[in-house]
């Protein structure tokens, strides 16, 4: 199937990059952005942008009532977003969907040897165990501050690991953890009533 | 919301348990097995029967062109399904649903700590890590000719570790194995290019 031409694209070489921008592409489909995105707009994007548009899916997910935690794969070479997704187990009624788990799955088959994870939150012992079996190339982690503890692992399975914090993705973890604990610890160690 | 009186149920205290009547229950939606199965069918499987249902999930999704491997759980007291799968990597582009994460995602937000796990494969890491981390009691293993070695991580995390092998699910995975090594492999390692 050829792609039609798409002569006039709202994010191009000249788009502003702001909240406004970052929200949007956060909420759009993955399968759409080929479409909607000039090549030359994806390359103007830092790691800070990237690690924003996670936080701004985590933003979807909270105001969903689920667990603020997103996640963005970009591919390294052309840094265009190639998955993304946040934490559904409230929405989706889903015992392990985090951040991770919910842009790989969005990313389909890939050799994920070639990208960029963003996490908005220090990845949990699961979606360790997947970065490293996947075999990711890089991981940036966007709040260490909240949870942390994994970094080290995925740097001694061969993964680069950034530490680049998000300070509006690190206040809405803490409010989430302020007013929803128990959801909170549902989503890290599941409902069990006799193991910790 | 009021469950229907259903008089006469096909499954039920004199259903004989053979190989149709198991693929029946593997193919039926989770949802439907409290309408459809009376209590006192549950009684009567043995685990060795729940292994049976794991491998005929494993045997749709060989038929569906997918990777032969499922999964049930059952709570540990009625004995009944409370959710069961198989690996969707061909069917669904799914690059982690293996028959263990398919059966959890089908289950949703439960204590797993009375809960029973039968698989038809040996876990990898990544439904290892989450069989650990959602405190799941008791695991059953359907194949550790084909693969193993994490048994012991499970018992070393507290989690009872059964094997019970299925000769008939273990000659089917090895059937897979020689006709379809590239996929295998991708549902073990991913794509990746530059790393074992």
């Amino acid at each position: 199937m050829t792609e039609p031409q798409v002569e006039i694209k709202l994010f191009s070489a000249s788009t502003p990059l702001n909240d406004a921008v970052l929200r949007t592409l956060a909420h759009l489909p993955t399968r759409s952005l080929g479409l909607l995105v000039a090549d030359e707009f994806w390359c103007r994007l830092s790691d800070a942008d990237f690690m924003r548009i996670a936080v701004l899916l985590a933003e979807k997910s909270y105001i969903e009532g689920g667990c603020p935690i997103g996640a963005v794969i970009i591919d390294n070479a052309s840094r265009r977003i190639v998955g993304k997704g946040h934490n559904t187990l409230v929405q989706e009624s889903h015992p392990y969907n985090h951040g991770e788990t919910a842009a790989i799955r969005d990313a389909g088959r890939l050799d994920f040897s070639q990208t960029t994870l963003f996490t908005s939150l220090s990845p949990c012992n699961i979606c360790t165990a997947l970065l490293i079996n996947r075999g990711f190339n890089r991981v940036v982690v966007g709040d260490v501050s909240s949870a942390g503890g994994n970094e080290q692992t995925l740097s001694n399975h061969g993964v680069t690991v950034k530490v680049l914090e998000d300070s509006k993705g690190v206040a809405l973890y803490q409010q989430f953890r302020r007013e929803q604990p128990e959801l909170e610890r549902e989503d890290w160690l599941g409902l069990r009533q006799n193991k910790d």
